[in-house]
């Protein structure tokens, strides 16, 4: 559920490669460019929308809100809906709520798994404390939701709902798979399917949704979006291995410090000898670890070239993206909404 | 947000008279038999949708349904519908899904407040954990959003999903107030009336909508609602200090040594001598708490009849519900509605 706009070269850590020299492609810019007026209205609703007379909350939203996410997934909501020539206005506060939603989901995350840090700010835990992260979470899930009934769509709706509570079954799979290194690979991509790629589909599908376009149309936005938020992940859990810390906004490392089961580690595991797989079980799953082990489960990590095959199962899965759209005509949006997936990859080379 | 069926008893602490004695009124039971048959579709339907694949969800789920809640909020929302001559079978689900948007609650609630037993039994957090119960909570409230979805009445969404901001804003308020003895009696009113009464209110409210009643019947119930749960809180906040904990399912004193403001402690300080509010300021702004404090707290309750006037508000509140049943013509329903005030009510005498 980690957001970092990060490049990555295998060879060197912490050597950090510009995106635009490296990944030869438009980037976010063509999407930044497609909604950029949208995005603007969405940033105000967002304003407004958490505000309250109860003073901790504003306060407690915003440090999130504002701290400089991408807003990734209501983008992704404006320009499928933009793909669908929907004419309404309905798309705005759709994209607002699925924002809030996600907010809320970082908030209980963040208590979830004890982090100190997010986009290179302390957490909002650190400074109101958890009661207060877990409260305003539920206060911005009800906002997102009065917001969807404002859309008045009740397919929206179900979208919405289908995914608050996927989401939340994801994030339970993955507390229950916590220092589990027997954990296959389709475990994993059960919880990063549910975790993650759950709002990149409904982000995506509700454009179509609210355009009340037909069946098919509907259902390449949501393969769009899965396999889009699947590759997504798949790279965040990556760079968690090998990206550059000061640009992460949070720790290489993070997710071995906490035992969280991602496939660097999964794969690694497995192809490992039996030594490797006592040093894991060690590490992860009775979390004693001691000075050299993140270095030396990284090392491990490039001799079973695991973090290679992690980025290229998010490229398969950008693929799948990429021929998901091959239905619609070319226009614009469709351009930039394949962008997003060249972007998505390209934080890992 | 606490539920006891409690008895309670001014002059001896401790000396339990069972409500059939005392009540004189029919209590809980034309409630009970009028909504008997529904109740059991709804116990069906509670069990069926805390399924799911993640196993840790049924467990911890069940475990706080099965733990014997009365389950009165969809009751009322169940007593409403038919007090309105509601036809369909939305009701059931509406009154479903409102059970757990209550769970959820409790199960947030008793994470942020560090409760370790609830209704006799331990809570959640303190067999699974912590982070379990904020995303079962949350899981919870997902599965309640997409029965609202099913039951397809925009206008009960739009009641419920105001009803999750409050409740959760009422949260917030209620942590901030914490400790803060010059919390006043409005404050505290506008904390238990967002975070106990909005839920009570939108399972009223929801029968007169479900029936597509004119505004006036639908703002009567809403009325209905909101008192009661008023009254409701208050008797609760003053058995907290006055009632039997075997029945209570939890301690006596659990708000003192939790710090947390409510009627009783709020009118003792501002009846109170200057070395009342000091003592008042180190047990519960400085959480300074000695062996015998919560003895002396009560006496202090008692010398100023602070148990006794937070008994009379809600009395008081317990009039208001009872007069805004009065458009409604007599019938069963009716009768029922009412005698859960008298039922809320008479769990303090």
């Amino acid at each position: 559920m980690d957001e970092r706009i990060e490049s990555y070269e295998e060879p060197h850590l912490g050597a950090v490669i510009p995106l635009d020299v490296r990944d030869n492609g438009q980037g976010l810019e063509p999407l930044l460019e497609l909604v950029s007026e949208d995005m603007n209205a969405i940033n105000r609703i967002i304003l407004d929308k958490a505000v309250s007379d109860v003073e901790m909350i504003p306060e407690l939203a915003h440090h999130l809100i504002d701290s400089g996410g991408k807003r990734l997934r209501p983008m992704l909501a404006i320009a499928a809906a933009k793909l669908c020539g929907y004419q309404g206005n309905g798309h705005i506060r759709t994209a607002s709520a699925v924002e809030f939603m996600h907010t809320a989901t970082l908030l209980h995350d963040d208590v979830v798994d004890e982090s100190g840090t997010r986009r290179g700010r302390k957490t909002a835990r650190m400074i109101w404390g958890n009661q207060a992260s877990v409260l305003v979470g539920d206060f911005l899930l009800g906002q997102a939701f009065k917001m969807f009934v404002d859309v008045g769509s009740m397919p929206v709706l179900r979208i919405m709902s289908n995914a608050a509570a996927t989401i939340a079954e994801g994030e339970v799979m993955q507390l229950a798979a916590a220092k589990n290194t027997a954990t296959t690979e389709d475990d994993y991509l059960a919880i990063i399917n549910a975790k993650t790629a759950a709002l990149f589909t409904a982000a995506a599908e509700s454009g179509a949704a609210l355009a009340g376009r037909p069946a098919e149309q509907q259902s390449a936005l949501r393969s769009y979006g899965k396999n889009l938020g699947l590759a997504f992940q798949l790279v965040d859990d990556a760079l968690d291995y090998s990206g550059d810390s000061a640009r992460l906004g949070k720790s290489v490392g993070d997710d071995f410090r906490e035992g969280k089961i991602t496939l660097p580690l999964i794969l690694s595991f497995r192809r490992g000898t039996s030594d490797e797989r006592q040093f894991w079980n060690r590490t992860i799953a009775d979390g004693d670890i001691r000075d050299g082990d993140l270095e030396h489960a990284i090392a491990l990590m490039r001799r079973h070239k695991a973090l290679e095959a992690t980025f290229e199962r998010a490229r398969s899965y950008g693929a799948i993206a990429r021929d998901a759209l091959a239905i619609f005509p070319a226009s614009r949006e469709k351009e930039a909404l394949a962008d997003v997936i060249t972007f998505c990859i390209s934080r890992s080379h």
